[in-house]
């Protein structure tokens, strides 16, 4: 079997390592004849990796390494993955039984746009990350244990779901089927507008005067705020374009939760602002605690 | 000297267990000398403390632990605070040289309330915590390479800071002079109303329908985001309560920052938005590199 990865930084690198680690025994039987292809836009990236010895193989363009592949990984920023997505239809060179894949974090756009293209694709997305990015960060263990969402499409293969589910489990992640649409609400509310209200948190304490008396004041909780906000803007921003709308309708929910918290804090009644604390941290240790 | 702690949980048991295991120099020659009195509303966390070694000698009522003692750290959560300032300015039994001082996470009420009380005042605010509480969670290092904020009010005796600041020194920590206004203002920024978004952000998405396809798919960005939602809602409630003005002005300044990030996400320009978050990276960076 041919993979081949188009993007070998921390999420296409760390899917090479695994692929190439993987430790079950079913895992390493599957794994162990798969010829691992690299691809990125200038090369260096691949070379980096074949001479980490982490790819087999360095494709010197794009036809190259999607032709003769059986599954091609995207693993770009969010917006690449588009036009890559596009390239691949242009260039009518996969193979006959070729299956595209991608690892973006929002599935609505990308899953439309293969449909367009009319190449044959199942979206992906492995719920794992760092704040680094780059091959330098990629390790074989990041998806272990970790959910990783599929998502059908117009243009999947009767067994593309299953074909992709080999791939997440050979990187010990567990396969999660749900709809676009369902995906990109979920994590529009667990992950995209988090980064909003990092962002946002940041810009409205740390740009303001007050700064130079609050900034030796910050401790850990500041610091588990902001940590989001530090994170690649280039993939931050495609993420918040291409979930607009599911985002849209979090931060309007957000503002009027906001409203609340604004008058509990204005009326100032302790045992009030006690209970509406108390019940917050017991949802989330009910929702901990299946 | 006489040291007495009106509470002896995370904070009051970490300040008897620094001063026991204070290893400077200084501090050791000055701190041998201490004897340390244990005072708690029901005296079960006092026996504890005294069972543990941490203090010397465990006060029977709220009298005996003030009488006689020459520093008196009230460790207690922001209400219960300034209710024992009240309660201490009821009982005249304080010495001639006494000196009250606390540790709650706001300092505006409470240096009032003492001035109201007349009673001779330092307010302390060590800029450390856990999430965890009570006397189980002290250690002998929480304070170390902190800063811990002093407050000088209208009742501070002149030599006031310079006693309240041996106590600091004691614990590791790193004491800072502020007004209590500047203090209120910096904590609502970088404290106070990251709790306030922590809480909001929980109860927006966790309290929603959409949870059962979300919850799964939540990662460490959303663990750091609700990590603040997590903690002690007594204290919460009482720090919100005390730091009412403050925190609405944080709260309306992060409305207006919000109402952006909602027009930028519904315009969806890559461009802008990378140019947005890249700016943001930058200001945390900036501030982090002085």
């Amino acid at each position: 079997m041919r993979l081949s990865l188009l993007g070998v930084g921390l999420i296409g690198g760390s899917i090479a390592r695994s692929v190439r680690g993987s430790t079950t025994a079913d895992a390493v039987a599957d794994a162990a004849s798969v010829d691992i292809v690299g691809w990125t836009p200038s090369g260096a990236g691949a070379q980096a990796a074949k001479a980490a010895g982490v790819v087999d193989e360095v494709a010197r363009d794009l036809r190259s390494a999607i032709g003769g592949a059986d599954l091609i990984v995207i693993a770009a920023p969010p917006l690449a993955c588009l036009e890559l997505v596009d390239a691949i239809g242009e260039m009518s060179a996969l193979a006959a039984t070729a299956l595209v894949t991608d690892v973006a974090s929002t599935k609505r756009a990308i899953v439309e746009r293969a449909a367009a293209a009319g190449i044959p694709f199942v979206g992906g997305h492995p719920m794992a990350g760092r704040e680094t990015t780059g091959f330098e960060a990629s390790s074989d263990d990041l998806f272990a244990g970790r959910p990783w969402v599929l998502v059908e499409g117009p243009t999947s293969p009767r067994d593309g779901v299953e074909r992709v589910e080999r791939l997440v489990r050979w990187c010990g992640a567990t396969p999660l089927e749900m709809t676009a649409a369902e995906h990109d609400d979920a994590v529009a509310a667990v992950s995209h507008m988090p980064l909003v209200l990092s962002a946002a948190l940041a810009e409205a304490v740390a740009g303001g005067e007050g700064w130079r008396s609050a900034g030796p004041l910050a401790a850990s909780g500041w610091a588990s705020m902001t940590r989001l906000a530090r994170g690649d803007p280039e993939m931050g921003a495609g993420i918040l374009a291409t979930n607009r709308r599911p985002l849209a309708e979090q931060l309007g929910r957000l503002r009027g939760v906001l409203e609340a918290w604004e008058s509990d804090v204005d009326r100032g009644d302790p045992v009030q602002l006690e209970e509406r604390l108390e019940s917050v941290r017991r949802l989330l240790r009910d929702l901990e605690t299946p």
